[in-house]
């Protein structure tokens, strides 16, 4: 048994840079700390294990959300990690706070028994299970989950090379659309809301690219812009990407959807003999648009253009803006 | 690969026991749900899970333990779920949520980096690695632990048969010594405050148990009572505590010792053939007395006598008295 690398999901900033540096003197491997998921090899297996954590008023609020969208959207988050190594997941277990809610109308199941009904529902979505759990009383609800699954050939994020094409799966923005009418307090239309609190993690669509050859492959949670540059960052290359070609939700400007995050796409690197005849095979398999948006070049960082015209990269999405 | 079993950490009352009707639906089969460990077959191997939530002002106070010892203790909590399934650890995932401090001395590791140091610590006193984890700022900390390893022989609860005897390893009480102290405003003579803070999952001691045909194993984590009444309704047996027997710590009274929880020691079943000279050769590989507690009979629930006359079991330890 040998341990390759860690997953790490952390925010941006002083402490956080020193927690990543604590994580790698802790960790194995340097390689692949800051993967989606860490990997470890059990015989002749490799696992995948992701946690994600989702809390009351940072990732969610229950004015936004029902009980059961908080369960399953937590553990979609989780469960794209998985997705984006191409892995098959096997299960979840899933830490459980609530608070103590003896207001609760009778007949109503409780908000945890919700929570987990929306937990379970998206892991039998993928064929995965429910392992195991912990609850606990707590004074605002709180939902982690660790993902796991077997990989055959677990994609990471180093494997990029120049000349690459970039690609992305399905439309983005979404999520930043759906966020923006919450914001204000309007409720966004159905597909829109659905798109933000019923995200459905890309197991098929992972599975299908790293069968296909993907030679890096990330989930695009931060936005497609910043997880553009975490997988540029990890293969040592640079990415350009054509802002232009970004498949954008109806309403969405593309800038818009290049920093619209939790949208729980795919975006990959393939060879430059992956081509547009490809992408209509994992339509095909999958029903996803699959969009070259972009290239590998030799040097570092994003660069972006709009219609040939360079633009200044968005930033990412922040759990903590303004601090 | 099949899915064997669920692991669940679960607080009583109704809401816990209609979660835990949830998770027997949505988990795999029924048999292992409330064991220490989720397992999961893989190839050739059984992989096991636990998962731990450790939450300020529930499970720890920031004015009792360092941060580092936070991070310790939250994760020799999961650790010892292995433990109590004679598993090795490989390591751990860890979610942390860290308030923003801003008042935080220069020089000083920040919060979340000691929290890890203390994680890192226990990971490595068992051979075990931190293999990623998440971070997100929280008004209060937070720690979630998922605990993962690979089991020759993983030994359940349900193993115990009629005619075993019940065995527990260490002396207990010392956990219930510190936090009496502390909850009085003293702090506790070191010793016993280390028994509190560091608490040393038993690996090792789980090991040797499950080689030498332990039948059915837990944790001392609510309590010895608790926690033999546990591991009697997952065997479908009766259990019989000799108090007098009960390892104590010094000035621990039986009755409290039996009552105390969190106390990380393994309470174990084995066949009549297993003896007095067994527990020495116990001793001499751990350095820890194994000691003849009890026996199980045909029937349910718990017996305690006390010098053979029969008294009322104490109630567990509980995170949320008076609810």
């Amino acid at each position: 048994m040998s341990t390759k690398g860690g997953a790490l999901r952390l925010g941006t900033g002083g402490e956080f840079d020193r927690l990543r540096a604590i994580f790698a003197s802790l960790g194995a491997a340097g390689r692949g700390l800051g993967d989606d998921c860490a990997l470890v090899r059990i015989g002749a297996r490799t696992l995948a294990l992701s946690i994600d954590l989702s809390l009351e008023g940072v990732h969610f609020r229950t004015d936004w959300l029902s009980f059961r969208e908080i369960g399953w959207r937590a553990t979609a988050a989780a469960l794209s990690d998985l997705a984006a190594e191409g892995v098959q997941p096997l299960g979840v277990l899933v830490s459980l706070a609530v608070p103590d809610h003896r207001q609760r109308r009778p007949g109503n199941a409780s908000p945890a028994v919700q929570i987990m009904s929306g937990v379970g529902a998206v892991a039998r979505s993928v064929g995965a299970h429910v392992l195991g759990g912990d609850l606990t009383r707590s004074s605002r609800y709180l939902v982690d989950v660790c993902a796991l699954g077997v990989a055959r050939r677990p994609v990471r994020r180093s494997g990029a090379r120049p000349g690459d094409g970039v690609w992305v799966t399905g439309r983005l923005g979404g999520a930043g659309l759906a966020l923006a009418a919450l914001l204000a307090g309007r409720r966004p239309p159905a597909p829109v809301r659905r798109r933000f609190v019923r995200p459905e993690p890309r197991i098929a669509a992972g599975a299908w690219l790293a069968r296909h050859g993907a030679r890096a492959m990330i989930d695009v949670s931060d936005g497609l812009a910043a997880d553009a540059g975490h997988l540029a960052a990890a293969s040592g290359v640079r990415i350009e990407l054509a802002l232009e070609r970004t498949p954008c939700w109806p309403g969405v400007t593309p800038l818009a959807a290049a920093r619209s995050g939790e949208e729980y796409e795919l975006l990959v690197a393939f060879s430059p003999r992956f081509r547009e005849r490809d992408a209509r095979a994992f339509r095909r398999a999958t029903g996803l648009p699959l969009t070259r948006i972009g290239r590998c070049l030799p040097g570092r960082g994003i660069r972006m253009t709009d219609d040939g015209r360079r633009i200044t990269p968005p930033g990412g999405f922040d759990h903590f803006p303004g601090r």
